[in-house]
């Protein structure tokens, strides 16, 4: 594998190059595979993936954990020396009626013990959108919140934080009823720092207004920095609208340095949900993204 | 032309069904239409169908405007009875370059006139995205702000309101960096409530946590209630992503009633961009567009 090939040319008007990185680079020591963004690997080949590239962490999706069995799963993971960044994903829990209410309950609590058992630290919540022909969206936000402070104390047991994701609008109907970073610390603040925090997306949150002053708000609750560029024109499918970082619209340097600021010391997920991304060959998907992690985002954490 | 037509059928779950409005129906004094909801039409076919339907208002775009002339056309409107609820539109003027900003304020002080000769009342303002490979979010934003301080007196000598549109923030990056009903009254209130409003349209604004409080806020400065639908999933091309009142996710019996509560008294105009109502007939656009207001708007107003 060459971590100098490419899957995209680096735009002009990026900083000036730094030396491309190499596996062992401790640059690389943050950057976490979120397994979305090389869709096409199995659970082990993005484990040996992240490890060849040189990364620090593993962004998990539960069913390829699922694939493997969990226990198979935590073991590898410990074994190839990954930190794992999140657990994506809880939530999904807006219903009105109770029995996919209950569903949803069940669900979430059985991704806090795999969160648990793979030491993910931190499940991240995607809320969930409308439920269908429902159009009470403050309904479906408080539906939200009263599904997380029933989550709540089973997470604390098990040692689990619960990051709400707040979503870009884009995705209110039908994905993520909560909208900014402002809504999601309303929320979280009602509860314990060590129980709920936020999982801070540049996708999802790179317009809103006064965002810096929010990321300082957060701080120690911004449980995840996931990163990825919002691109012109939106591709059709809007969930598979993501840009690897440099190829869209998004200030990596200022989002990054408000991170920073806020106190955070964790990994960085790099999340791609785009089609383009999964076309092409995953090992090179890794090595640009590595690539890109250091020019514009690592430099300013 | 029968008002009867229907583009798309009444999705199930709506309120109770009321009386089919007719022409010359009260219920339909405050409806206005936007030109570009009938696209295909000309000026004089727009006014001819919004009079035939027994519409109170239209909201003209400048471009088919200046295809007729500017008299030629406040003369037009002024004959038919028909209020102009707004003219679409100034703004863009977010560019860095000076030859280009030069340009811009140019055009929106023409536009201004042309507000003023057609006696619009309110120009609506979209601010614009970001210029070219630029990622200066927040500058783009204050030189929208040094735009507007700039128009404002030539706007107040004329008698144009300068009503600022905040756009789904899915269009942040290339078409309006006000992204929230809270960011641009931020940015009106640095004005006189005589000078500067806002523009509220459903489509954009729908999502915003804790909008109702906004709506209040805003008050006398709601300059227009424009209404369309979020629709899922978003069409391929996301400027034509708007939907029929009723076709989507929008509860505009909360909403409406949340802007009627702050005050407002103006026009309602229905703006859609969607390639499957311009592909639709006319005729049979405005008479959906008078039933889905009747049922789904104008009770709550």
């Amino acid at each position: 594998m060459s971590v100098r090939a490419a899957v995209v040319a680096v735009p002009s008007g990026l900083p000036a190059r730094v030396a491309t990185p190499v596996p062992g680079d401790p640059r690389l020591a943050r950057l976490s595979l979120n397994q979305r963004t090389t869709a096409r690997w199995t659970l082990r080949q993005a484990i040996d993936g992240a490890v060849a590239a040189g990364l620090g962490a593993i962004g998990l999706w539960r069913e390829p954990v699922a694939d493997v069995g969990m226990q198979v799963a935590a073991a590898w993971v410990s074994a190839a020396g990954l930190r794992v960044s999140s657990l994506c994903r809880g939530g999904f829990f807006t219903a009105s009626d109770p029995v996919a209410r209950a569903d949803a309950l069940a669900s979430n609590r059985a991704a806090i013990e795999e969160a648990a058992a793979l030491r993910a630290g931190t499940l991240v919540l995607v809320p969930g959108g409308l439920p269908p022909g429902d159009r009470d969206l403050a309904g479906a936000r408080a539906r939200a919140v009263d599904a997380i402070a029933e989550l709540v104390p089973y997470a604390r047991e098990r040692g689990v934080r619960l990051g709400i994701e707040p979503m870009n609008p884009i995705y209110a109907a039908d994905r993520g009823v909560v909208s900014t970073l402002t809504q999601a610390l309303d929320i979280a603040e009602q509860f314990p720092p060590d129980a709920v925090g936020v999982i801070v997306d540049t996708f999802h949150l790179w317009w809103e207004p006064g965002v810096g002053e929010q990321l300082r708000r957060a701080g120690e609750r911004i449980l995840s920095y996931q990163i990825c560029d919002w691109i012109t024109p939106l591709p059709a499918d809007t969930l598979l609208a993501r840009g690897m970082m440099g190829d869209g619209h998004i200030d990596f340097a200022e989002f990054t340095r408000a991170v920073a600021a806020a106190g955070y010391r964790g990994d960085v997920e790099v999340e791609i949900f785009n089609a383009d991304v999964w076309a092409a060959p995953p090992e090179q998907v890794v090595a640009t993204m590595a690539r890109r992690y250091v020019e514009l985002v690592e430099r300013y954490l």
